[in-house]
């Protein structure tokens, strides 16, 4: 497989204005490996219990999505996560969490999957990434994290950041983590801790991306109709990395391209429910997205 | 003139977290008429009273702004507004307005105003806007509210709105007038009051550029200081609207180059206090900012 990515494999509860999903496949790592899918073969580093069914596995098989490190525990309970989000979409709130088999996870990887060239440490305990990264001889490791990291591992996560390539995080976030309110003056900082690039998502607002000597901005996609953002990041960063994976190449005009591409999955990913939407898309919805990107953020000098 | 503009001139108190300027010249028509300043010959239709100062009337002078139409009130009192932004700037704090020589301004325009092809009318009473609109016989007219009017005089406003041919507002303002949270949504209902277009100003975040069947948007200038933000949003619209008039033709390649020269200018006027930063501004650096953004939003397919 050329792209790895360790994360949450959840079970959701979500609650938006348009509708309730009880039992719904999620987590970090389900979303960003369904969007990496589409561009290249990607591998989950998770753990699941009991209660992780046939049919939530068929979600990664039917997008070849290699499970052999998805680890069960006989008797044990996924990752559960209950949220709701308000009128406006843009924040969720966690009702509840149960971290359950992820309380225990130690991550063994595949001989295959520590050969990964491409990693992407999602949204999890800084410790967690750290030990999959020290396992992993990638070429290019990119990682998320969120407030709860920033606040109460600060050190721990520190480390994990010294030792990853890219950042991929929201904006307030980047914001908290550089204890700066200034957005450019908050990724300068962010880019004295070690990575040399960090991409900021922002919402409905698109997303930003910091190198020491370059920047790139994009708008996001114009939804007349955003149904459930739940893991729109992790689909963002799935269509980023997978990109740049099928790539095999890392330079400006290829990072700009996955930006693009990250904004397209994530697009698409908010348009239903969990993974529905993007387990019926194709990669011809994916090319014509990315070119009315280019349409719409076109202008002549 | 080719380009006119109705609405206030103002003497502002600002505090910002980096500063207070106890006395400003401010109000939108003079932030409006200093950024077109840049690009064409611009004529100010405003009211001010006595302690409008000669060196409040230099700033426009030094522009050759046209003042033939600002009315003084002898022994009036011109516009006030106090102001406050907090860490973040995004929102300012209205803390003390008096309309003072506005409350009975009637216009009565030049002749050469009236014959002036491109309008603004910056946000004030919404019935004022359609007086000024009716005496002149623009071939494009433009203008910005605020929540105050949609919420507290909605006809007259739907009223004025019908009679223009774009809308320049910022997003909390198309979402009220559109009674709609999404955007895109607001923006096609926004459409259907009678302009054919609507430019949605989102500070920070950029702007958007929506017709019935076209669609722009740009990221706002990656900024490492925001000063003070006031007058930024009239600043884009001076800009905007400065550029058309300067082009002289409404096709869908210029406006989107208007979107960008809006925002340049609205990125320079938050660089410092009133209208200080615009007023040493070059046509050079405006050029030079605007090839930023061609050089920061671009990507190849």
């Amino acid at each position: 497989m050329s792209l790895l990515v360790v994360g949450s494999v959840a079970i959701d509860s979500v609650r938006t204005p348009f509708g309730v999903r009880e039992r719904s496949l999620g987590g970090a790592a389900t979303h960003f490996s369904v969007a990496a899918s589409f561009f290249t073969q990607v591998g989950v580093v998770a753990v699941v219990g009991e209660d992780f069914t046939a049919e939530d596995e068929a979600v990664f098989h039917e997008r070849k999505i290699d499970t052999e490190n998805l680890q069960r525990v006989p008797g044990g309970k996924t990752f559960r996560w209950v949220g709701e989000y308000g009128f406006d979409l843009n924040t969720a709130q966690t009702l509840d969490t149960e971290l359950n088999v992820f309380a225990d996870f130690r991550p063994q990887l595949s001989e295959a999957a520590k050969r990964a060239p491409f990693l992407f440490l999602a949204n999890i305990q800084p410790g967690l990434q750290r030990e999959v990264r020290e396992q992993v001889d990638a070429r290019f490791v990119a990682m998320d994290t969120m407030n709860y990291w920033i606040e109460r591992t600060r050190e721990e996560l520190l480390q994990t950041i010294a030792g990853v390539d890219a950042l991929i995080i929201n904006d307030a976030e980047a914001r908290e983590l550089a204890g700066e309110p200034n957005l450019i003056r908050a990724a300068r900082k962010v880019l004295t801790l070690g990575p040399q690039m960090l991409v900021v998502k922002r919402g409905e607002y698109g997303a930003a991306f910091f190198t020491r000597d370059s920047y790139f901005a994009t708008p996001a996609f114009p939804l007349e109709s955003v149904f459930d953002p739940t893991g729109a990041g992790d689909s963002f960063a799935g269509g980023f990395m997978g990109y740049l994976a099928q790539a095999d190449r890392i330079d400006d005009a290829t990072l700009r391209r996955a930006i693009i591409y990250g904004s397209v999955m994530a697009s698409f990913n908010v348009e239903e429910f969990s993974c529905d939407r993007l387990r019926r898309l194709t990669t011809e919805e994916i090319r014509a997205r990315f070119r009315e990107f280019k349409e719409f953020t076109q202008f002549e000098i």
